[in-house]
């Protein structure tokens, strides 16, 4: 386990993960981890993140069920970016879509493109 | 155009992008965009950047010819993220890859996957 080889400095302590479709190669959503989640990942075979809101880890699914599974871990030339290959369960987004990117940008703002695979209020109960 | 929909706050200005290969989904590499970056960028239809390392914006390709020609931009959810979808001419990487993404982690470290495609030497004379 090479987690050492990876340059969090850039970031205070942090990188930015893609998580993507193993499948589809879909992107599902963007997040950090720190060198903690980056281990906790590789070890367990689930997605685990560091949030800069709440300054913890987190392992995706936690409340929700929908876990990533890790097929693969890469990571880029200069080793300040990382991507989860994943089998995703349910949905990737919190809102309900399968990928947090249902949005396009066009010259008259964003409109959706995707739809929900999941009712949040009922996956995410307070 | 809604560049003013982005949220650059959280990360003093700047916006992580991943730019995505539009005919297979490949990730190709992960950069930043200011404000001005992205504008331009849905200006001219080419992907441009900022460098937190030389603190300027560029182009893609602009010394190399290797660009980025956008097909569509995505944002996520919270609007801190952002996907070129997009063209890439020659390879997106400086090291002579196809992608930036080019070695697999696993618990003997990094391995190479992919291949060459360009000859760095011959395409950034110095």
């Amino acid at each position: 386990m090479k987690s050492e080889e990876v340059d969090f400095y850039k970031m205070g302590g942090l990188v930015p993960v893609i998580a993507q479709d193993s499948e589809t190669n879909e992107i599902l959503m963007v997040a950090y981890a720190d060198k903690e989640a980056l281990e906790l990942t590789i070890s367990s075979g689930y997605a685990h993140y560091y949030s800069r809101s709440r300054k913890n880890i987190w392992k995706k699914g936690g409340s929700s069920g929908h876990l990533q599974k890790i097929v693969e871990i890469r990571v880029d030339c200069d080793q300040d970016s990382i991507i989860y290959k994943v089998i995703q369960t349910g949905g990737a987004c919190h809102t309900g879509y399968y990928s947090c990117f249902y949005r396009i940008l066009d010259n008259n703002g964003f409109h959706l493109s995707g739809k929900k695979v999941f009712n949040p209020q009922k996956v995410y109960k307070s």
